[in-house]
């Protein structure tokens, strides 16, 4: 079994970049110390972990003032901004709401689902026939007993962008927090944590091409938080456990490159995934999920009337292309896309959507033979199908 | 600053050894899928977690029945068991006590405080003069009203091992589950988890010369859990996160290494550490911390009255040693070492305690430099002490 030689599958992860395998390079077999330690071995790790820190401080536009935990991975970050919105108030007995969309990724859904379990109250949002939600459906359901707003920066499957800054003014307004999975963000929209107002903001390296295994979780100035792992008391007692070095080094080095190019990195992704929508815009019945709406410029969910996208997916796969049916979370099941249902597309198409999700190594000869293949594919799977 | 030409603090964490690393090179910048994607690129990467699962339930002896659950280490795996045991007093309401010891690891200690704190009733068995408890001392603090029973299998500071194959017995025969931190154990004692009996089981990459960020948790067949992470519901639904592929694939590399030559390393280990210790017995008003007792092969805890551990950690670092005054995740703090305290060790010996603690890659020569560097340092301090 080879790799597919065409990877359009950026948003559930990306290659590592050269740069942040370089740089973690020193510290797997010689600086090998645990940060924590006070001989010279643990201070050279302790140094590489601080000059991470920094430079991830820097980039995103936290202030010294912010805190910024790692974890290992977006999941983790999800996991401590919703559980610690229970346990404070579970401790203070205060603000007992959370509302969120029926959009964001599992690792805040099923969470919300499993407080819900416990006891507490969580509302949805609804999200308008864009898939987005306003500040004024945000408004409408806010009182001074939410204590957490929490709306994804940009959608994974769709790549629609939601408008964070103004949903958490809406949230302050009312004295609630407020929370942003920025997974999808990072890499391919400017972010300015400290313009965007937001209380918490999620990250994961293996999506802006970092390692696997590493994310993290800023925390603006004064706001609190109940840590979700308790222990040694790394990061400041908010985090506990020994932090892994050569991956902060690696999410560090992956993110200053994904920064540093981002103005060249968004026009090249969004001349391509445009090129791709253009080319295929013109075949029959296929709806292009959010096509008017602020997006990623990576991200292209597409649905061909009658066309199943597992099946699709498959035959792409021939091809040697990767693309996704949707969540690679959620891949592995076959439930209806909860993009689809909460911007209530048409039953017909549920099962019809396929994403592609370009990187900045997307090339154009990728994109020429990734629209051979679809409509090549498209028209053997209509042919074959008893519903189209 | 050059890294500690000798380093004896390997209970802190390892070096990766060169088959990890070497492991792992293929997944870092072609083999880069996400495991739950269903594209060739996902499925390669599914096919090396598989394998590598494959790996650890086999040299761990857990059977086809029993799960494990890959997390970010053992401060993970420690909090999904402990709260894990509150959520199911939560929806259940039976069964409110955990019994554990007094001188766990933080990652279970403190989240054991955590645990008090939202109402959970944790009560501490004893341990006796030899820093251990007896099978006696916990069946005297049994009923049936005891979910979890939660007992280290080796100390981190000391190298005390504790009897969990008689323990877990006996928290069985109150219908209770048995828990341990396994973290100490792997590379330096035999580990067969079908034959100990326990229902959960801890263990941390980094500990014996895997990479640091991946860990994991045994769940023996048919025992229940409340997740600590949720999401796209990745281990079976029982810990939510995409998987570090590179990660998984060095660990159960290193831990193959680490099981295949159990017996020659532990008899290496204990040889020089022995050598340490019969070295420097001779030195005048010195105690090491549980001589008699069953300790892993590698850890030495030894107290010099007289001698603050702290300033003793300088002068060695100074010979380009590495050592620690106690678990590393303690060791930014200056507070007395909760063995000694537990041990009802003199309370003039409270800050005296260091710890060398060695691995397979540790040389005669890097003992017999380390005896020279303690006499002579030992030597010194007593000159400049103002309480010996």
């Amino acid at each position: 079994m080879n790799s597919n030689h065409i990877y359009l599958d950026n948003n559930a992860t990306t290659p590592l970049c050269k740069e942040a395998y370089d740089a973690m390079q020193p510290y797997w077999l010689e600086s090998f110390g645990n940060p924590n330690s006070l001989h010279n071995t643990g201070r050279i790790a302790h140094r590489a972990l601080a000059q991470s820190m920094n430079k991830i401080y820097t980039l995103l536009h936290a202030s010294d003032y912010d805190d910024i935990i790692l974890t290992s991975g977006a999941t983790e970050a999800n996991n401590t901004v919703l559980m610690s919105t229970y346990y404070q108030f579970i401790h203070t007995g205060k603000k007992k709401r959370i509302l969120s969309t029926q959009v964001e990724h599992p690792s805040v859904a099923h969470t919300l689902e499993f407080l819900e379990s416990l006891g507490a109250v969580i509302e949805f949002i609804p999200v308008n026939e864009q898939g987005l939600t306003t500040p004024e459906m945000l408004r409408s359901m806010m009182d001074d007993d939410v204590a957490l707003v929490s709306v994804m920066w940009a959608n994974n499957e769709t790549g629609l962008v939601f408008p964070v800054h103004e949903l958490a003014a809406v949230a302050h307004e009312f004295g609630a927090l407020f929370h942003s999975d920025g997974v999808q963000a990072i890499g391919k929209l400017p972010v300015d944590l400290h313009a965007s107002g937001v209380d918490f903001f999620t990250f994961s390296a293996h999506k802006f091409h970092g390692p696997k295994g590493i994310g993290g979780l800023f925390i603006k100035a004064k706001t609190p938080l109940t840590p979700l792992l308790h222990g040694g008391s790394q990061m400041g007692g908010r985090r506990s456990g020994t932090v892994a070095v050569p991956l902060i080094v690696g999410m560090s080095a992956a993110l200053e490159v994904a920064v540093k190019n981002l103005d060249k990195n968004m026009a090249h992704m969004s001349y391509l995934r445009d090129k791709l929508e253009e080319s295929i815009s013109n075949l029959p019945d296929i709806t292009i999920v959010g096509k008017d709406s602020p997006r990623t410029p990576n991200t292209s969910l597409v649905s061909f009337k009658g066309v199943e996208g597992e099946a699709f997916l498959w035959d792409l796969n021939e091809h040697g292309i990767a693309a996704s049916t949707g969540s690679a979370c959620s891949s592995a099941d076959l439930q209806a896309n909860p993009t689809f249902r909460a911007m209530k597309i048409s039953a017909d198409l549920e099962h019809t959507g396929i994403r592609f999700s370009l990187s900045r190594y997307t090339t154009e000869q990728d994109i020429e033979e990734t629209i051979q293949a679809i409509k090549s594919s498209v028209s053997r799977l209509r042919e074959i199908s008893i519903v189209y």
